[in-house]
C-alpha cells in the first residue's frame, strides 16, 4: 500500500478504507459503474484537477480494482473497467447511496433510481428488488435519472436561459 | 454542512460522503457500534489527536448521527450513542468490512466475525445469517475477535515478552 492512514488498526474496514477511502475515489468508481469509463468523461463529470484524477485512477489500477482496456484505433486509447474486485464494491456504493437518499436527501427526491433489468422492479433497501425479491448485483440493474437530478437539470437550464435573454427582456 | 467537497455532484453517494467520508469518521462509528462509546476509549483505540477526535465527534453530533447520553455522577460524564440515522450506517460498514475481509485480508484471517444473536449462525455476505437466512441489523449480531485479531495480539505479546526478557537470555 502506498500509505497507511490507519496503521494502528487491525480491522477490515480500516484496510478497505486505506484503499478506497481517499477523497474522490468512491465517486470515480461510481462513475465507472454508471458507464463513464474514459479519463475525459471522468474529468468533466467530477471537475477535479487532472493530476488528482490520474493519481486516483493509477491507485485503482495498482490495486486491481480497475483495469485498462483498449478502444478505438489510431491512436489506440484506453478506458477503465471494473475488475471482479472492483465490482465487489457495488454493495458498499449502493448502501451509501440509499443512506444518502434517506438521510441527506435532495429536496426533489432521489437523483438516481435503479431497476431490476429482468423484471423492471425498483431496487429497494439492501439491493433487494421490490418486485421479485432478488438480490441485485450491479449487472442486474439499469439506472435512471430520478426526480432530484431532473429538478437540478431544469434549474440549470432555466438559469442558462435567463443569462442568454437580453437584459431588458 | 460545514464543508462541501463534492459540490458539483447531484448524487446521494456524494451527499453521504460529505457527512461520513472524512478520515477517521467511519472508524469512530465502527467503535460506537462495537460499544466503545466514551471519548477516552475512542482516543485510546484510534490513537489520534484529541482535537481531531473532538472535531469528528462534534460533526457527528451536529448531523444527528450520534447523540450524547449521561453516565455516572459527580461529575456527570457523557458517552456517545448512535441515533437511528447512525444505526442506518450499519450496512455500509458491514459491506466495507466484508470487502476488506475478502480483498485486503489479514494473513491470519478476519480480525472480527459476527454471529446472529438469536441462532448463533455466522453473518455471511450482505448481512445474511448463514444459518437461518435472516437479514441481520447491528442489533441482531454479537461480535467476536477473529483469527486475524488473535494473531496480531499474540504477535504483540511475544514482542513485548522479548523486550522484557534480559538481553543475554
Amino acid at each position: 500500500m502506498l500509505q497507511r492512514d490507519y496503521q494502528t488498526q487491525t480491522c477490515s474496514i480500516a484496510r478497505a478504507l486505506e484503499i478506497v477511502g481517499e477523497r474522490w475515489t468512491l465517486l470515480i468508481l461510481r462513475n465507472v459503474f454508471l458507464g463513464w469509463r474514459r479519463f475525459d468523461e471522468q474529468q468533466q463529470q467530477l471537475g477535479i484537477a487532472r493530476n488528482v484524477l490520474a493519481s486516483r485512477l493509477q491507485r485503482l489500477l495498482d490495486e486491481q480494482i480497475l483495469e485498462l482496456r483498449p478502444y478505438g484505433e489510431r491512436p489506440v486509447r484506453h478506458e477503465y473497467h471494473l475488475t471482479e474486485k472492483g465490482r465487489a464494491l457495488w454493495p458498499v456504493l449502493a448502501e451509501l447511496l440509499q443512506w444518502g437518499d434517506r438521510y441527506a436527501p435532495e429536496p426533489a427526491g432521489p437523483p438516481r433510481i435503479f431497476r431490476h433489468r429482468e423484471c423492471g422492479g425498483l431496487m429497494g433497501a439492501h439491493c433487494i428488488c421490490e418486485r421479485c425479491g432478488q438480490w441485485l448485483d450491479s449487472e442486474d440493474v439499469i439506472s435512471e435519472l430520478g426526480p432530484g437530478a431532473r429538478a437540478r437539470r431544469k434549474g440549470r437550464a432555466q438559469r442558462a436561459a435567463r443569462r442568454a435573454a437580453p437584459a431588458s427582456a
